[in-house]
């Protein structure tokens, strides 16, 4: 009944009040933000509601222009898609690469679409003990002994959460340059992390041709029900990928997030604030937590190794599960195993809840 | 500014507003049911609209149970799809066709996805003499001659308004099942005319292993901005088609849909009566304008050839764009040239406003 994408991937309720017959979750297993839907955007969704009788644009104009005043970059190097997703779906389909250097832990739809496109994949496999950071030199002996003609990761990374320096990158794109190699970085993330600017390379797709960024709006404005994200790359490049995607693939209610993205809203404000306080305090009260091993969080969610030999990803899964606590197990993401599990941060009274709970199972 | 997919479809209302100065319009050009957006189905985005914040869910349980129970067909024949367009592309990705027999004039998107994979195409020009009526013998000889793995048409045919008799595609479907041939029909429209249940083919899929059913429910339900249809298919190919579909590409708002996928409804019973009594009304006043051949339509729209031959399509389009109608300029549909128009069939009153501006511009 329910396929096995419903289990390599958080955030799936029905699944999980079936599994526990319950409906009510504090969901630590999705990472969205606790702010919710943004009032303005239900507003505008209800007042445009009668829209939905005509179809929307296929140029999507408007909102090209306004995501790009919100990442503050021309329109011309946008191309907006349905969620993340569709981007890594076109990119594989158009550019028909040979062989992608994926670093892994992360995100397995990097992984599923190569597969259905038939694209060779040569896994890096991070290390613990370097936090599963990804390694950028050992990205470099790659595209520079040819053996992949593209390098596909997240930065910040999901489920670790580790973020790469801006100048390892810059170098990581002028070896890539050099050698023909695309660079792909999915910054779904970037903008939940503090200093945004000073790690998002989205403006460097102006100087490098060879550099596409993906950003997805859903985990920020917590509407991953919508689905909006877009690629973000030079302008022969957006129409070449504008090519092959499919007409009308993001809704109507999708292109109103346009009128959302501002980065003046208290919406973005709250955000911001949310990321620099709780980030860091929710981090340090899981240290407080024996038997776990936390990994420095950058961004909105925070990866653990469970250090009991007695339990766990799933154990630990279903015994919070039965609390009413959801967490994502992170044993199906290759270069884990069954000992690590993903959190989500919420807003600190839901945390301080979670930290209860996890508390009283783990160390039960 | 406007790419070309701008000016390949009707329903751009962005498009036209900037072309023709203005914002309100009578849309003939694209065809959706003139009830509009059901009530309920506003309803209940309203009330579910904090909902966006979680993940669609990946198998869309309870959305297949619902669109199954509506088309009369066990739910797992079913797919459901972002909008029918991403029925063809995965289609057209998964099974990868050499090369695909299109009757033409069709909609253009068949043609577009099969050049997106690569897939080579043989077209066969239906006449006008027959009224554009797609030649089951002519698909069948080419099926015997082994000259394509697939056949791909769409039920009424879109912009003929043309429907084929179930005997004849039963009969195509055996003979293509002998020479391994996939029939692949959009019945995109089969909702939209009279006595569907003695041409839709769905049921068929049971004992046509090489059927794929299309639909959408956008056309029907007045909600082309939510993106929701699904492929029909024997289980074995839904499993197949959903192995390379990217996961949550239908977004939350359309899955509520199937709350309205309801055969005793108001909204179904009333489309329903209008579709009984309009569709002929309609065409019998279009009859009386001079300076037109119209053809006999069977669902919610109508083609029309311009035998002034001072005047041509994209004529006619400005002549009544300054007049606030929008109409379907069908030159640049393969098989059709620049004296061809598709008109949508709208409700009583609207109609007779349009007949009234149709007539003042075309006898003027």
């Amino acid at each position: 009944m329910f396929s096995s994408k419903s289990l390599s991937h958080g955030g799936n309720l029905l699944f999980a009040s079936r599994e526990f017959n319950r409906s009510d979750f504090l969901d630590y297993s999705s990472n969205i933000n606790p702010l919710g839907v943004p009032l303005e955007y239900k507003k505008l969704i209800v007042e445009n509601i009668d829209k939905l009788a005509s179809y929307p644009n296929i140029d999507y104009i408007e909102l090209k222009e306004s995501i790009g005043s919100y990442l503050n970059i021309d329109s011309k190097f946008i191309l907006p898609t349905n969620g993340a997703t569709e981007a890594i779906y076109i990119i594989l389909q158009q550019l028909k690469f040979k062989k992608v250097l994926l670093p892994v832990p992360s995100f397995s739809e990097y992984e599923n679409a190569c597969k259905n496109f038939g694209v060779d994949i040569k896994f890096q496999f991070t290390k613990e003990e370097n936090n599963f950071q990804i390694d950028v030199e050992d990205l470099v002996s790659e595209i520079k002994n040819k053996s992949v003609d593209a390098v596909f990761f997240c930065n910040p990374n999901n489920p670790t959460s580790q973020l790469i320096e801006r100048e390892k990158l810059i170098y990581l794109l002028e070896v890539a340059k050099e050698n023909d190699v695309y660079v792909i970085i999915d910054e779904s993330f970037i903008d939940l992390i503090e200093n945004e600017e000073e790690y998002t390379l989205r403006e460097c797709v102006k100087e490098f041709d060879n550099l596409i960024i993906i950003q997805s709006f859903t985990k920020f404005f917590a509407v991953p029900g919508i689905r909006i994200g877009c690629a973000i790359c030079n302008n022969e490049l957006v129409t070449k990928l504008f090519d092959v995607k499919m007409p009308w693939s993001i809704n109507y209610f999708a292109s109103l997030i346009a009128n959302v993205l501002k980065r003046d809203s208290d919406y973005v404000i709250n955000t911001k604030a949310w990321i620099s306080e709780e980030v860091n305090r929710f981090y340090n009260e899981l240290l407080k937590i024996e038997g776990l091993k936390i990994f420095k969080p950058n961004t909105n969610f925070v990866l653990a190794k469970i250090e009991n030999e007695n339990s766990d990803s799933k154990s630990l899964r279903n015994a919070l599960g039965k609390e009413g606590v959801l967490i994502r197990d992170c044993s199906n993401f290759k270069g884990l195993d069954n000992r690590f599990v993903r959190f989500a941060i919420k807003n600190k009274e839901k945390n301080k809840e979670f930290i209860k709970k996890l508390q009283f199972v783990v160390e039960a």
